[in-house]
């Protein structure tokens, strides 16, 4: 299947934590990770603020073991199923998503 | 908290079901559907290729009720916990990442 990326040549990429299911982080691949991320099994993402390639744990060690890659009814967004080595976010909580919008 | 909206005005928001841990569907909210989504308890997304405000299940009854919002460290992704009333995609599937990225 041919995924579907943006003008900026990516797609939105949410990563869920296989064994737990919480929803750890949302990122951005082009399709060099995509490619990265099959090969390697370990999550790659495409850093729009710094416009290079990332390997989600290079410097924290927090890295995501992918267990598998879905992708939804418009073939623009992934879905990353991932065992993470220690907690997602840079915060050093588990999920970037630690905050209730009020 | 202030969330950070793109050049375009949106933010993205990733919709997960608060009973089963599903991931349903990844959408686009602006500060409008952002307040009609809070104001109505029902999630409201903007449609990209409609450039029209979408309240989801308008048409399908396939309505998402809203139990929390919650947003990622960078403030420009929100995590939509939510009870969907029906399949949440247009295909009739449970969730809209039903395939395997081979």
């Amino acid at each position: 299947m041919n995924l579907k990326y943006d003008p900026n040549g990516l797609v939105t990429a949410v990563v869920q934590d296989v064994n737990t299911h919480q929803v750890l982080m949302v990122a951005w691949m082009n399709a060099e990770a995509v490619r990265l991320t099959q090969q390697t099994g370990e999550a790659h993402f495409w850093s729009r603020s710094r416009q290079a390639m990332w390997r989600k744990g290079e410097t924290s060690g927090n890295v995501l073991r992918v267990t598998e890659l879905r992708v939804d009814c418009d073939a623009d967004t992934l879905l990353v199923l991932a065992q993470p080595a220690g907690p997602a976010c840079h915060t050093g909580e588990t999920s970037c998503f630690y905050r209730v919008l009020e």
